[in-house]
């Protein structure tokens, strides 16, 4: 058909959104709010010149298109001028999340083939305790140092690199809980595709008046594509070098920061900071939640203030977002608690992904709400296969398993009832450990909890309940039970209740459940003890 | 590249909208007022199963993928299920405008080579009128008489036609004022791309809680890809027959309509309602308006009623929307004036469309405010070649030339000073027409004004300012003349004012300059007879 007439070439290339910022939103800030302290301001127009500068050093560099360059970095204007310089140059931009252990560390900057690193200074020591390990990195740039002085030497006259749309502009590792972190290789079209799909109303709502101070780190999933969505919808930008309540809040004020995006435990922090110091929010309008389920009790906080929680769900293999928590249609029918119970859910299917439970069969359940099995999804965001696998990531139809137990309800809303691998099989029947964690969190007294299961001769696995008492309570085991038998079955009770100072995180922030059982591993209940006893 | 890892394939395909609207949103209501003075309602999932109907009867028709059926219809449910039908099994919908001359639809028919017509009954005489010429249609289907029964006919069980996504979708013609109409093929991919263009906030701002009246007719240049932005979003449709204002008010209020669309014209009708009757607008919060440049008094009207006016400009040849009306980011700091001045500009880029001035000799202007030059475009949803043209419709870099004169200002907004052909050139300089036909309506008394250029001995060209008087008004040319000299350079005052009964229009409702040029071919203003007379 293609003789018959045509509309114009114009591959999705992630540069065409640095043009469209630079020519329709040039003199738009940029915010950083660096390490040392100090506050600079840049914008679309000088960022873009600086992304052409770091492409020219990349290219002297001899960088190739293709090849991969990490940044290890918090948020700030530097790490977003080398990130679209990378980008810019054909070159693969791999954030490496700092917080990862050394032997991941190695194993991923390897792994990637990583040609140069740019760094913040605070990270020179990480750096040159790996230099001996990161034999393929050719080049350091420490943004601090040396970042401004290398740019300067270039004169930012640089046509971005053209290319294919299925090209890879992006690399980001997930730390899986078994055998070596995965690549998830981007592309400049998933990665378009995804960035026009999120600033849509009913998923991030930029627009060129947002103002928006991502908490998330950049290097966390492509920083949910914030840095692109940015660029695409001409917003200012305010970047935090660190997430101090404290410093975030000011920022909130002073620069009328209307959206901000970060995990859970983030939110902790802060409105323990505002209850404690009555700061105001400003012009904050929307929080996006993610990376892990948020608390009711967070949602009601933000929501009391005026604030829309849009609480999704998403992972590093879905480019990350899956889910939008906006309003449904009968939003305005719904009564408070409705719409509360609405939100703690995890969102509805955002444009372009698809989601289905399936049994363990391989059956595809109804969405009724009830019948909980794998969670799958596809779409053009989604890896197919992880980089440098020989196999494709996902099954028939293109169906990518992601991990987690959900169920979906009658109007498409997603409930993650859990892990796949951290449910407990109780009996041939699935307690959901997270389902459990938050009945325990709500009750007076309790900061954290944990659920596991633990081995047991009759029912397979029985939960265990690690909890984390709050500063200053002294709530005891029959607090927590009579607070959990009021709205549980009595079967998912668990049979054993442990106190304790501390649970283990992931490097993200996330309860770290692979630790726990590991931990955990001898650990057997003093009735089943008995049972094996009697047996 | 593609070895190292890659994300799914997803080919942008018109028929994942529906498949999203069925499965995330399929109790969503679609309302349709039809021109029997009912009102119907279904909702995506019933409207996807009468899509797959509609695709199962068009097969057995013989119709084959990448042919023409069209369509010759006001704006109903079943036009709607025609139009995803269409699609579905692969053709290429052709929106007809039944306000065209026979000969025009006479051209156009055979031209697209439409082998299947749905209409109206409303059309029967039009349709009974055209067959002999209409040679290769081979099924009229009409919508009030045949459609239902012939859908029942079938069982709904299909699966959409997949295929490339630029292979073609839609076809729309431009009926330009020389030669034939021409033909825009939209494509899969190039209207998918619009399509999650427009849902943004800056431009259309939908979302799942939106209920949108489109007034645009659904033949209008894809009705502004609505059809398909409503089932990204999941939004509710109210569909209505016809433009009454008496009716698209009570739909407004009865259907909570929070989004409306259409030409200006339209919305000049609705205020004369408004105003005489008092009647409420509802929960109308968003009015877009494109086709023509809105008045400054529909804007001011619109806001003191706390309706957002989204005034944009396209056209058919760029899928069709080209700059969004939204708040530039310094909307705060602007008064109540610099406010609806900005309005009153025909909005700035939206991201993926990519525009520039250029002067006669292909200079690229300043964004200065204040150079006027031919606008030219580019991106994904703009038009590369017209339907069975042999030549690209576009220069040099993908350049598309407008046909429109505009001035671009440091902002980024776009000023549409006129069409390139309507300008009158006086002594090498040019005087906007609209302009000077902008100043002249706000003279108190006058309901239109046209200004066309008129052959001048001395100055090429001068201005004939023609004007209908408003109703019961006696406006006389001193009071025009007083009212345009307090505004306009004196040399750009027209050199004759006319007083007539009625100005030509354009089957989709735009002054009719061609018309009018034609009218006043032979036209001599008295004093250049004089100066003839004099040389």
């Amino acid at each position: 058909m293609g003789t018959l007439g045509a509309m114009q070439d114009f591959p999705l290339r992630i540069m065409r959104l640095m043009d469209h910022a630079e020519r329709e939103h040039g003199s738009r800030e940029i915010v950083a709010a660096r390490a040392d302290g100090t506050t600079v301001r840049t914008d679309w127009k000088r960022l873009a010149n600086d992304a052409r500068r770091v492409a020219r050093v990349l290219e002297r560099l001899g960088v190739r298109p293709g090849e991969r360059v990490a940044t290890l970095a918090v948020n700030h204007d530097r790490h977003l001028a080398a990130w679209y310089g990378v980008i810019g140059m054909g070159g693969v931009l791999h954030t490496l999340n700092f917080r990862l252990f050394d032997d991941q560390l190695d194993y991923i900057v390897n792994h990637a083939e990583d040609r140069v690193i740019f760094y913040d200074r605070v990270f020179a020591p990480l750096v040159e305790r790996m230099k001996p390990r990161w034999k393929g990195v050719r080049e350091y740039i420490c943004f601090d140092d040396e970042f401004d002085d290398t740019l300067d030497s270039e004169d930012g006259d640089y046509a971005w690199h053209e290319g294919d749309e299925r090209d890879p502009c992006g690399l980001c590792y997930t730390s899986g809980t078994t055998g070596h972190p995965k690549g998830v290789l981007y592309e400049h079209r998933s990665t378009m595709l995804h960035t026009m799909s999120i600033v849509a109303p009913d998923v991030f709502d930029l627009s060129a008046g947002s103002v928006m101070l991502p908490v998330v780190p950049m290097f966390h999933a492509g920083s949910w594509c914030i840095p692109y969505a940015a660029a695409l919808s001409g917003m200012k930008l305010v970047l935090c070098a660190d997430n101090q309540p404290e410093r975030l809040c000011r920022l909130f004020n002073e620069e009328g920061v209307t959206h901000t995006a970060g995990v859970p435990t983030v939110w902790l922090g802060m409105i323990d900071h505002v209850e404690r110091t009555g700061s105001p929010l400003g012009k904050l309008r929307m929080v996006i939640i993610g990376g892990s389920a948020a608390p009711e009790a967070t949602i009601r906080w933000f929501r009391k203030r005026g604030v829309r929680v849009n609480h999704l769900w998403g992972m590093t293999e879905m480019s990350p977002v899956g889910t939008v928590g906006a309003p449904p249609s009968n939003w305005d029918e719904m009564s408070d608690d409705e719409q509360v119970h609405y939100l703690t859910r995890a969102g509805r299917s955002m444009f372009g992904v698809e989601l289905r439970t399936v049994d363990e069969s391989g059956k595809v359940l109804p969405r009724d709400g009830v019948s909980a099995g794998r969670l799958q999804t596809r779409g053009p965001g989604v890896v197919r296969r992880y980089f440098k696998q020989d196999q494709d990531a996902c099954g028939e139809g293109q169906w990518f398993d992601t991990g987690d137990v959900a169920v979906i309800h009658p109007d498409g809303s997603i409930q993650i009832t859990d892990r796949a691998k951290d449910v407990i099989k109780s009996g041939g029947e699935w307690i959901s450990s997270i389902e459990l964690e938050n009945a325990a969190v709500g009750c007076p007294g309790v900061a954290e909890a944990a659920a596991i299961g633990i081995p047991h001769p009759k029912w397979d696995e029985r939960p265990l309940l690690l909890i984390v008492r709050s500063n200053g309570s002294g709530v005891c085991e029959i607090d927590v039970r009579n607070h959990l038998a009021a709205q549980l079955a009595k079967w998912w009770l668990p049979d054993a209740i442990e106190f304790v100072e501390e649970l283990p995180h992931t490097a993200t922030g996330k309860l770290s459940k692979k630790d726990l059982r590991d931990q955990y591993r001898d650990y057997r209940f003093a009735g089943a003890e008995a049972v094996v006893g009697r047996d």
